[in-house]
């Protein structure tokens, strides 16, 4: 069985330049995956070229000049942009021509456009984009990063029911533990929606543990972590802050005098095994979550690495069937087979 | 003039073991400094005996058996601990026995029991904590790190105020920069309530700059964030828990090997300039902003050198007079002066 996977070759801030060698590296990766590029003929044919791999039997092209921009109105791109390469590679999706695309473009109009295209599931409300964090042992399934601003209790709830099915199929545990973000302070615990999402997991089967703490998202004390779009984008975009914070100075310090140059070359080895356990480009690819199909948000800054890491992502998905396993879990729902 | 600081010895993970070296430390670092310890009998005397400081004419005792605990709840500790160590000691602030008071104890009771003694300053609704960031350079002001969980945008606006007159005085920035922390999508750019905050701030003479994002707490790229307590939180503890993740796997890899341990010799030096840039231990103190006196607020798990940064922002609040200048500038306002 081949897994088909698309890429908007316009999305990101590299655009086929990294997309193209991170389809090469894919491609040859694993021989029962064909990808479709979409994008500008005359910039997708030189990189092709460029690589050696025109003509290749398991890749196809998909020529458009439209292109969503990274700052770009999501409404506005959803109503005038219907020939974008973001747009054609969600409808190659809908069209069962491909099992997921993967996009490093405008998140807004990745959500507004694969919604409008390939609709949400029954049951499901609104989309969440979950991510994997990196933890000492492991790795911790976060959403929603942004995908909405006010989540009701109710949704709060769906978001823990679709990042447990994932978290259970990628990672292989079959009952994933949930937690609830939360602010640390006991008695304030949270406004009503909060505490009744809190309620709502509580009276569920999924494996739900409580509240959890920001610093949770990066200890592996839990497998899922749910939280409204608002504050999950704010966690994750501080924590790309400290990263780059903490860069800043390794790179700072390293450099600066002929002692910190010296002592580079002999840490080199280690700084770079430390980099890579917490490199955010071994967990770019988000999963946007409750839509009929799979959509993986790349990182917009993403080079051909991190490219890489969002087709596993996408490909694991496509393996796994997630959206399948999250419509049966909302169909039991449904039906009263589980609370 | 002395400026007076108490310390509720008892708050935080370690109590008197570490809060009387951290007194030492800073008594000696300024003539003009007054501490009064607030907590058990034997082990002040205990510790003070050890760091010789029993009798020292600018270091004073008032003991209590009653402490109010890490976990308890912050209502709890208001009615049932009146006299607590951390409550004695926000008295002393009150009857103007001290200029200032650092505690190292449970949040929520420091909040509660602050408001409770101490009140409001006329037109603040609400008290906000704010805490320095480290930045490449310099630092940023973030406000509110949890001390509410849900804020009107009229006390945002409050926030942005309060924010912005500790920075003006505490880094020497006439119109420090203010920025709204929200989620970086432009289209769904947060919900009615953060729309509002920047109709306010925008309409008032704060040096106001728009939306910022998470990342942004680390840049530098503005003096003072705004943000709800609940995502403001969710920031800070998510930033610790991305520190603490990098500081394992540095522990790590720089002691499994040979190699590593090698390595560990010659980059030290460097590996310890690099933390000291971002030693949230120098970072620590926050402030709890709109009282009616300056009470400063240790991380629990807070060591005698964190303790030091706690006991120097509480002394800097004092040399500045903040309330005060909190208080006068809202009284502008309220005069119809400003906006």
């Amino acid at each position: 069985m081949t897994d088909r996977i698309a890429i908007d070759a316009m999305g990101g801030d590299f655009g086929p330049s990294e997309i193209v060698p991170a389809t090469s590296t894919i491609i040859n990766k694993y021989s029962d995956l064909t990808i479709t590029l979409v994008g500008r003929e005359d910039s997708l044919v030189k990189e092709l070229d460029k690589a050696g791999l025109n003509g290749h039997p398991r890749i196809s092209t998909l020529f458009t000049d439209e292109v969503v921009e990274m700052d770009e109105l999501p409404s506005l791109a959803l109503r005038n942009k219907k020939r974008s390469s973001m747009r054609l590679a969600i409808e190659l999706v809908k069209d069962n021509e491909v099992d997921a695309c993967v996009s490093a473009g405008n998140t807004g109009a990745l959500m507004a456009i694969s919604r409008y295209i390939l609709k949400m599931l029954p049951g499901i409300d609104r989309p969440a984009i979950c991510s994997a964090m990196p933890c000492p042992k492991g790795q911790t399934h976060f959403l929603d990063l942004g995908a909405n601003i006010n989540s009701s209790a109710e949704q709060l709830f769906q978001f823990a029911l679709m990042g447990s099915e994932l978290t259970s199929a990628l990672d292989n545990i079959e009952r994933p533990t949930v937690g609830l973000l939360n602010v640390g302070s006991e008695e304030i615990k949270g406004d009503d929606r909060i505490k009744q999402a809190a309620l709502l997991l509580s009276n569920s089967d999924l494996n739900y543990i409580g509240f959890v703490e920001g610093t949770d998202i990066y200890t592996g004390n839990v497998d899922v972590i749910v939280s409204d779009g608002f504050s999950g984008n704010i966690a994750l975009k501080a924590s790309e802050g400290v990263a780059e914070l903490v860069n800043y100075h390794v790179k700072n310090e390293f450099t600066r005098h002929w002692y910190g140059k010296l002592a580079a070359i002999v840490a080199m080895p280690i700084l770079n095994q430390i980099r890579n356990k917490i490199d955010a480009r071994r967990y770019n690819g988000a999963s946007l979550l409750g839509l009929r199909g799979i959509v993986v948000k790349s990182h917009g800054s993403a080079d051909r690495v991190s490219l890489g890491s969002a087709f596993e992502v996408a490909r694991k998905e496509v393996t796994k069937n997630i959206p399948q396993r999250i419509s049966s879990r909302f169909k039991d729902i449904t039906n009263g087979n589980i609370n």
